[in-house]
């Protein structure tokens, strides 16, 4: 009788190795199988397991090791064997980390699954770089938008008129590639075009940079 | 010469131990002062040094153990001693829980500092729950509110009438005892009333529930 598979859905966090939970260390540790993108920490994956298997499956804007549906048929596959298998993702899994999509994979599998959320860059960037994403006298609102869209998706899913009425602190995750575009659609929507704004890259790891 | 001061604003995550980071667990042993909130882990305060002074300043709705000026003063004053000095807030310390404010008083008395991300329960709590806040087909964007609003603030500092025409998921933190009122002014500016609610408490904690 072999033992029963379980894969973890576990946020690796933005970067800082210390921002790494202490459930998805533990993760890491019990792994048969870790599946892990680009991580700006690499150093978590010497947790694992001497004997475990590692299979990198990062994806780097349009250059993916292994397209979503192999991802999908691999974290299944390895469940199914009865492994402990880890999915190991940046940031947190369920923000625009495609988290979302691996676990109904899993459940209509029908395998165990747990998701292990982890500290998002959104937030965690602008923490390092001094900034409040709230604060109680200024700002009751934050917004977190995905900068990368689907290009396969008719038209932006971006309601640009809306956001640049939108109140409070917004965030753009992977931003960079679209800045220009981003910055553009505020101000033809009537956002102040002197809104103070901030960059920031790697963020949480010794090279964030900010902006 | 005293050893300089310094004093680390972390968030201790939203419930499950487990989800507390590594950096906060260091932070919370070598801690001289811990300063903390009513938690939703008190197992957290047992990693303190046998010597280290805890301060309780809890606060739940209107019962507050020592008000923010207190906290700031008390917090600041004992950075001053040179004294490590741990302020343990549920969640992250910048997601509506004056983290700013403190941070501010910090910097203001020009002792050193540093702000230790959490995970919010804004996130954790769905993700518990089995709900992804953003998903590739459906969902590009996720806004965070307060459902605890300051009371001296002039009218509401939320815009449901834009509100209610903010697409992707929307959370709102706290906002419990203005559930009807949330969901009366959303419904009144034209949001469909068979918008799918989660309600999710004491997340992560072995007693979540979740309607």
């Amino acid at each position: 009788m072999s033992k029963k598979g379980i894969c973890y859905l576990v946020g690796a966090g933005p970067g800082d190795v210390g921002l790494v939970t202490l459930k998805a260390k533990d993760c890491v540790e019990r792994a048969d199988v870790l599946v892990y993108d680009a991580l700006s920490s690499p150093e978590i994956l010497r947790w694992a397991k001497p004997d475990a298997e590692l299979v990198y499956v990062g994806k780097r804007a349009d250059n993916h090791a292994l397209p979503q549906d192999g991802i999908n048929a691999l974290i299944v596959a390895r469940t199914k064997e009865g492994k402990t298998v880890v999915r190991l993702k940046g940031g947190d899994p369920m923000i625009f980390g495609r988290g979302g999509e691996e676990a109904a994979e899993l459940a209509a599998a029908g395998v165990a699954f747990e998701i292990v959320p982890g500290i998002s860059s959104s937030i965690a960037g602008p923490a390092y770089a001094g900034i409040p994403v709230t604060h109680r006298d200024h700002c009751s609102q934050l917004t977190i938008f995905t900068g990368h869209e689907d290009p396969t998706k008719p038209g932006s899913s971006l309601d640009y008129a809306h956001l640049a009425k939108t109140p409070g602190t917004k965030v753009f995750l992977m931003g960079m590639s679209r800045l220009r575009e981003i910055c553009k659609a505020f101000i033809q929507h009537g956002a102040d075009p002197a809104t103070p704004i901030a960059l920031t890259r790697w963020a949480t790891t010794g090279r964030q940079k900010t902006l």
